[in-house]
């Protein structure tokens, strides 16, 4: 299988909830998951409560491999949660497949999670002393285990009482006693937020999939909150006392859709104004701009435009890469990243070229652009970057790569340079990011190691969504 | 979907254990279900183990379908458990499916489970109240979750424990601790047999898995017994008291494979001495004996044998008899019983018949097959039981049916005579069956309601194998 | 992948046709396939005609698996015909599958053929030389192009001469013109018989295929007969001058199911006759008969009842070998046959045993088998085979092997005894076989070399049914 | 199934061919129709030769659906072609799957097409009467047939022969006789374009395929004109008489990759000269250029850069948009045009917004799509279209739709207006149209009726690709 997000990050997970008693709730899920797709290919998940009993579908695979309208249509309750999830390879897959559904003595529960626990592995030891049996590896089961320990407490309080247990980062939604509840963690790390859909209330990783289903985006959680849905509305229980925030900035410079705002940032507007802080922080007298589609145009087009410089189309992606594809043999090795994307050398020709992308994690793909880009006829290449270089690996949910293997916690800047082989090299300086952002609430700790939520040695391995 | 196991009992669960270093146990155990397929076709799955991890492997369908070549080579251990499944409709099937694996705090665990717990209910109950979440509806999950329960103990003392706990009929093979263990029900209702290849040992439900991956037959089980195999060989660890042996009398009757021999008894030969008691109750001038293939042939041979009577091919069945079927229509619906069983006119034509089935549960299908008989000619059909009338359910691991729908239970002798349309019929005798089977310790619950082992009105709709 | 069918000559093809307006052809065509699916598990097809269109459905594997209810539902008609075809592997597997629908210029038509014609290479030249282009190897897409070429006949005229053409064996059903047409070869090697379904005919290669969809038997075609179905029922049209029957003599040794009749042969009393023979050449003092399941069993009770010996289920087949299976490594080869049958020791200990085969055609099965009887605990292992040594290839549509590997063709007959290990070996003679039978009327081509129908060199290495 | 394209003409095929002994045919012809896959969705095929024998794999779905990396490593051959195909839903589907291989007289041929014959009825008709049968509805079928009528002569003179019988658009590719040929009808209507890898050339639908497998552009085919690929490299074969070239002025507005240049005019170009034409017939005072993507988007930048106004991405893509999908229910009808395009409030909220797309077919996704921008907040929308209005079907190969559904063909230019609820609209003219063109010889029949092959009543209903 040949990797086809070549050198990014990969996106992790993306959750949605709905309480709609009366309405299609498996197949307003479905679209909502749909529009979080890209949070998540490897598997999707339903679940359908009644009040009481709990139905779940899950499976490998995109939501519409995952869902046939035979299938949505036989998932049957007054809400519903969901999930889509980014993982690792290995046979016990589906079992890692969310969302998880239990049986415990108050009855049934079920819980999806995007983000990723710091204490874990601890929790887990702790539980198993006291007798749990754990039959996955996720996060999700950890979070369900402590809600039960607390289960002569009320609901409401049990989760107060684990997410004073829980480090980390986590988006949680969960069906349980006839009601829908939300939680975020008290840095708010990972976005998650509330809609309005007629008189019925919905949550969310990013506000495309309220747009898509037809709601209103009412407002995001606040760190540390939790949100109860029921036939009565919605009502907000003070969780944990709010951090400082720390909203992930990887959602905005690659992870989430153009179309979403988090935490009142509209995703493609942050990434115009990447564009803008880096046309004046490197401002380069070239004939072109071009992005390395997609997460790449915005922010070409806010550094063109501020420079008076024409965009072009000099990169265009395939439309149609799949998850699945037959790997180039060694011999055409050469052929991987043209499959994905290809230099227009009609634009490119003689030209002296400013290409934009969102990040540079291994650098193996950028150097790959950058000789397409010359091969193609352009003259120089200057390669900038809307994010500061990653150096550090993130524990709050998002695979990057091992330390060893980040080119910037390699080589110094000349050295990235000479590797990607540009003519010249500017990543986007944290101040920039920041200015772009309009706020100083972000987890930078991929680019500065500074981790606003502590990570045990024990958990420095394991960074599983869900 | 048309079942086309007509009305018959269902088989419920096969279980296999190898422990082998050096050899490829994860294909041995492929082949060891691909022989007790027959004990259920709806799901299957292989755990191995290291000593340390365990990697497992389970999906819907045949032995074959579930595995593939690729599959079973990256199954690496030192040794395996492996089960087949019956079970009924709905969207948790998958998650019900066995081995069961579990980490739990001294590391990890597999279990599978042929038989039905009767006092479930009340476990799960007890183990809810202090915290347990349970993600099945197996009994499977209960018995773990007990064996964690004991941890503080040594593992085999935390089984004896177990086993004290448990009520009801099981064959159990679980891999914990670099050990392979085997536990039956003290009772010994279902079957549980000891295998050798070579130096090495393994467990199955029935012998003939033996036979299939090429090990010797040591012995079966002692009910109570659990059995240990290791590095070091075999040993068995007296587990609970013997009761009075009880095994499933219908597993000789109809489940088992002809060429399996449980507790000292041959199925094949035990259901030729069926038919010589049959012979002996109710001897008929007939020109010809028949058999409903394929449970009812050995019994209609030792029928004829004894009578001196010629057997015949009079019903044959459709080898390609699958598990996917398009429901004929209401039109159609008398196409039925033909697709997988059809008389055949020359043979049955101008002829007395006595024809010899295993069992009649509802008895539709038996009206069906004498009419389909005497539509192709017969004089006359007696129709012979090798069974006595099937009036109780069963709760110790067979889905007969409920009590409501089973003929015996509905009408006296003659109305089923009438029901069936038989110019005669006759079951054979508790006594006929005892005497063919050779002893008295069975289990005849289904034929005249003495459970050996007590039912708790809680579990008395619960009757799911693993 | 390993191949279950052991060392047997392959089935070949099934046909079915219909023509009922107002009925569900294409469902009964299903059922009619499916008690045809032992002639072929390949691939199979449906093609269904309102008169003028047709459409068609086919693809790789069982019945079940090609067809669901809602492709089932979707082929209208008032007229259909079906295939079931067993063929080698390659990538146009698919290609190859029947019926073959076409266009041309009298509108449209659709054919589904079993047998081998001996001249196809010849035809294809022909045809070739005057500009026809072919699509896939089958003989059916000759006997197209042939009929076409007459086009300027009527149709009937046009299949008596296309008829005149054609050499070899052919069993046709033809949906052209309005009207269901049946072919059968002047030798009649391969079966067709007719059937009645209310005021309604149908055809099928088999008499088993017309019980199952409710249809009376009314007889077989003629050697070299047309028949003509439509809105005025059926009428024949005199094809070619009939030769001397020759039907295929293994259809009633192996091929055929049990409860079929062909050319007034009912197969299972056929075989059962075959033992008689058997028991009259060859009678043993044993104590024991058993079959090799299942094409064995009928022979063995004949032999076993004129002797007054027991019959006993020796061997034990897994009734749920499929088509796909893991093939077993170097080491695990001694699993193969294991898989598919199993030795019952119980009944086989310290016994003398006669066991009775229907075939042997490489060997190797059958010493496999022996040496299984003899390691269960037989004492003695006779070996009798209800066909004469098979010496010759079969041209007219059934795969044997190469001339080469058939053991008869290689070995002496205490060779072959030495080679599968038995005490004694016997094969039916000729004139028992015909006895059997109770006709002349039979190819013996591949006993005895003496073909009915001459087979040019060109086409020897050729032998594709349909 | 959702229908995803919206209300765009749809693709239609696509085409590969290569000449490489010793490299791996099959697998370059792999990446090339990756290439083109947006050419074609529904099926795919690729067939090899090794001089003398063909085989094929075709199947339905994407190529990376189609072909594993198993088959792919299966289909040896020192040359080799392949197809993408779009086509309307049926049960032959898979038989209308491309590449067609046939035998013939003289051997194998294997041909693949993009285009559409305008005399196919006739040419069929004529074939039929000659005793020609078709086993599909595709023009490649017609068009082998035609060529096996010219076996007396050489091969390449059969391919002039065949071409002056041919009208229409049409772009072959053809395996025969160890060489690969490639056409291209007289008006040069569909593209068609060569390239050389190393020593070696190959054949493509457009040169963006070309980049994909490491060759060189070499140049289009000429209108009429055949080349002949073998041992020897290329040499050209004047067809036919070349017409006034008439490139299909759709493959540059919408349907072909934006990195392929056909004909001299790079796509990408084209589209963004269409901006600027737009800009100076119609420059409207707005406070922000978006694009409908993915095809708007080059377009909306050229408008965009030549007026000084910003360009935003105001509409946002889902990528996964797949071709299998859960039909919204007619309660969720709204949900269906926002699954595929969403707005981003933050970026047109209070602005007065110009929106380009490349084409209106029905008008009905252009409704949804102003009222979704209102929707979103923006305070006037001015709809601008870089192709004029679409009234006239197309015969040559695309699938826009019936007549009477074309909204140009049904209402007036403020009519549509009103329709699709835009402030303004404004279409390209055919002048600047073809000033962005740089060129005359176009075809642009669908604008302006003005079609410049003829095509006879019986193939107005006709326009399959292939």
């Amino acid at each position: 299988m040949f990797d086809f997000s070549l050198d990014k990050p990969h996106e992790e997970c993306g959750v949605f909830g709905i309480y709609a008693p009366n309405q299609e709730v498996a197949r307003l899920t479905y679209y909502g998951l749909y529009a979080l797709q890209h949070r998540g290919q490897e598997s999707a998940g339903i679940a359908v409560s009644d009040g009481r009993a709990i139905e779940v579908h899950k499976g490998m695979g995109l939501v519409s491999e995952v869902f046939s309208n035979h299938i949505i249509k036989n998932l049957h309750g007054k809400m519903a949660i969901g999930h889509v999830r980014y993982s690792t390879t290995g046979s016990s897959l589906l079992a890692n497949a969310q969302p998880l559904v239990v049986h415990y003595q108050k009855g049934m529960m079920a819980l999806a999670h995007n983000g990723n626990l710091t204490n874990a592995t601890e929790l887990r030891e702790e539980l198993g002393l006291n007798g749990a049996v754990f039959q996955t590896t996720t996060d999700s089961e950890v979070i369900i285990n402590l809600i039960t320990r607390y289960r002569r407490e009320s609901l409401e309080d049990a989760l107060v009482k684990t997410m004073m247990d829980l480090r980390g980062a986590y988006a949680v939604v969960i069906l349980a006693e006839d009601k829908l509840f939300g939680l975020r963690d008290p840095h708010g790390v990972r976005p998650l937020c509330i809609g309005k859909k007629g008189e019925r209330y919905c949550l969310a990783s990013e506000s495309c999939a309220l747009d898509t289903v037809g709601a209103e985006f009412v407002r995001d959680l606040e760190p540390g909150e939790i949100v109860v849905i029921d036939e009565n509305g919605l009502h907000s229980r003070p969780g944990l006392r709010k951090n400082r925030s720390s909203s992930c900035a990887f959602e905005y410079i690659y992870f989430a859709r153009p179309d979403s705002t988090i935490d009142q940032i509209n995703v493609s507007e942050s990434r115009l104004k990447m564009g803008i802080e880096l046309a004046h922080e490197c401002p380069i007298d070239a004939d072109l701009v071009i992005a390395v589609p997609d997460s790449g145009t915005a922010s070409a087009l806010g550094y063109a435009t501020t420079l008076g410089l024409p965009f072009g189309e000099g990169l265009i992606k395939n439309r149609y890469v799949g998850r699945t594809f037959i790997q180039p043999t060694q011999e055409m090795r050469e052929v991987g990243v043209r499959l994905k994307l290809n230099a227009n050398a009609s634009v490119l020709k003689d030209k002296r070229i400013v290409m934009i992308d969102d990040s540079i994690v291994r650098g193996t793909t950028s150097s790959k652009l950058v000789a397409m880009v010359r091969k193609a006829g352009a003259k120089e290449v200057h390669f900038l970057i809307s994010s500061p270089p990653v150096a550090y690996p993130c524990y709050y949910g998002i695979d990057t790569a091992e330390r060893e293997k980040l080119i910037a916690n390699r080589l110094d800047m000349e050295g990235i340079r000479k590797f990607v082989g540009a003519d010249s090299l500017h990543y986007i300086s944290e101040e920039g990011l920041l200015r772009a952002l309009g706020t100083e609430n972000v987890c930078l700790a991929c680019f500065n190691g500074s981790y606003p939520i502590p990570v045990s040695d024990l958990n420095r391995g394991k960074n599983s969504c869900g």
